[in-house]
């Protein structure tokens, strides 16, 4: 925050329950003194573990997104369907099954991106699981420590993919929203894989290890990824050598107390794993 | 990391135990495509975790920290000292006691800086002990889940510091390096706290809570904090909305592992407090 009118605005409105206007507004890169510059970075508005405790109704205008990356993951404001960001545009995979271009003047209070420029390349890669495709790099990607963005396209033989609905107050916590997922599969289409991996030491800040979002090649069918199997797929990385988080300016956002995150809700939330056909 | 090469030549030369050319480089910011730009932003050097478990020997150019910010902390490659970053300037406290412009030529393998811009301030502002100055700031700053750089210029009734020398291989972890710190203690002294406070979520990535060096006014006393006292301060804060890490490139990095890193060890090196007479 640069001005001291924000931070006492900030102060007054935390104490009678409010936050700044715009509200829930996250802090978005602009011009001006004391700005850095930061090149191959993973760009992260809020953090997940704030978003896992509720603090999802708010957030920056989608195009701003855009700023950060034209390649990631995320969610929209109310939780209104899985974010997959893809060649620069970001698409909304809804609950009711749909798929459709999200509209830039909407909003989100979670979304992480980077500007995918290709570090390697496997190709004739295949996967029998998810959990199969997560081993398989392991192995291949060369550095623990660093974020990984991750591009699959390929002939998906099955995937079964989740959505979640906008949500309505009472607000609950992540873990229980999951509960009511939406969840379907197809079988034998064309698509493309949206993958992060976040190194460990990146803790409640985002999802450690591997968050796996998809699109169909005519974007018609997207979600996040429960389970798969692909064959054939040309695999390309980016590795991230910095990371950039952009925090929300709300007064919900400091609520949070990442004391009370547990690091195995946001893995359940977002790292479920299915199996399809008894794999 | 932009180029396959070097992605290449990083995991060719990890199976030698080797790292990539130049040796355990940071990612410094560079002009490029994917490059964003962040305002505001607390930007570091590599994690604190990885510099604890002794990844200290090299890092980036000093001048390089000045791209992130005119304020903060950090220290240098091997140890060499504590840093001290002030009206766009690297102080480097030596062990002996002595304090001398930092050569911009050198490295820091963990630096913390911002480009300080005013958002609060507090005049009149007196400490009688450095939990006491905590407890204060924990009450006054307005954001709990911020990032904040502090500086306060005062007249300090006593001031206790401490630095670490050169250190020399085998390369130990820090909790062994500060069991052999130099600390001095200076009466009657004016001069100014060079501060950040890192919010619990930052985990393993910074020191959680406040970290203080000191730099006097004729700049030739200077350290980490391990006690002060100060009346008629003038304190001044700076709100961050956003946080850089620039992640290092060697492969050292990729040995460090999160899970192994002791929070308590992080506090205990970097947030020591000892009493001065009686308090």
């Amino acid at each position: 925050m640069t001005h001291c009118t924000r931070a006492l605005c900030a102060a007054l409105l935390a104490v009678l329950g409010l936050s700044c206007s715009p509200a829930s507004r996250l802090a978005a890169p602009a011009k001006g003194a004391g700005e850095v510059s930061v090149d191959d970075a993973l760009v992260q508005f809020s953090l997940v573990a704030a978003l896992a405790t509720g603090d999802y109704v708010e957030g920056i205008p989608l195009r701003d997104v855009l700023v950060g990356g034209d390649f990631g993951v995320g969610t929209f404001s109310r939780l209104d369907g899985e974010m997959i960001v893809l060649d620069g545009k970001i698409y909304q995979a809804l609950a009711d099954g749909t798929v459709r271009t999200a509209d830039l003047k909407g909003t989100t209070p979670f979304a992480a991106v980077t500007f995918f420029t290709e570090d390697g390349r496997i190709e004739n890669f295949a996967a029998a699981t998810l959990d199969d495709l997560d081993e398989q790099l392991d192995r291949k990607l060369p550095r623990r420590n660093a974020p990984y963005a991750i591009r699959i396209d390929g002939d998906f033989t099955e995937v079964k993919l989740r959505s979640v609905p906008a949500q309505s107050p009472p607000f609950q916590p992540l873990v229980n929203v999951v509960k009511h997922q939406v969840t379907w599969q197809h079988r034998s289409l064309r698509g493309t894989l949206v993958g992060l991996r976040c190194p460990a030491w990146m803790g409640v800040l985002n999802v450690s290890g591997y968050h796996w979002h998809f699109l169909s090649e005519d974007h018609t069918i997207g979600g996040h990824v429960l389970a798969c199997e692909f064959q054939q797929g040309s695999l390309r990385f980016d590795e991230c050598t910095s990371l950039v988080v952009h925090l929300p300016q709300s007064s919900k956002f400091d609520e949070f107390d990442s004391s009370k995150v547990n690091e195995q809700d946001i893995d359940h939330i977002e790292r479920q794993r299915v199996r399809i056909r008894g794999k």
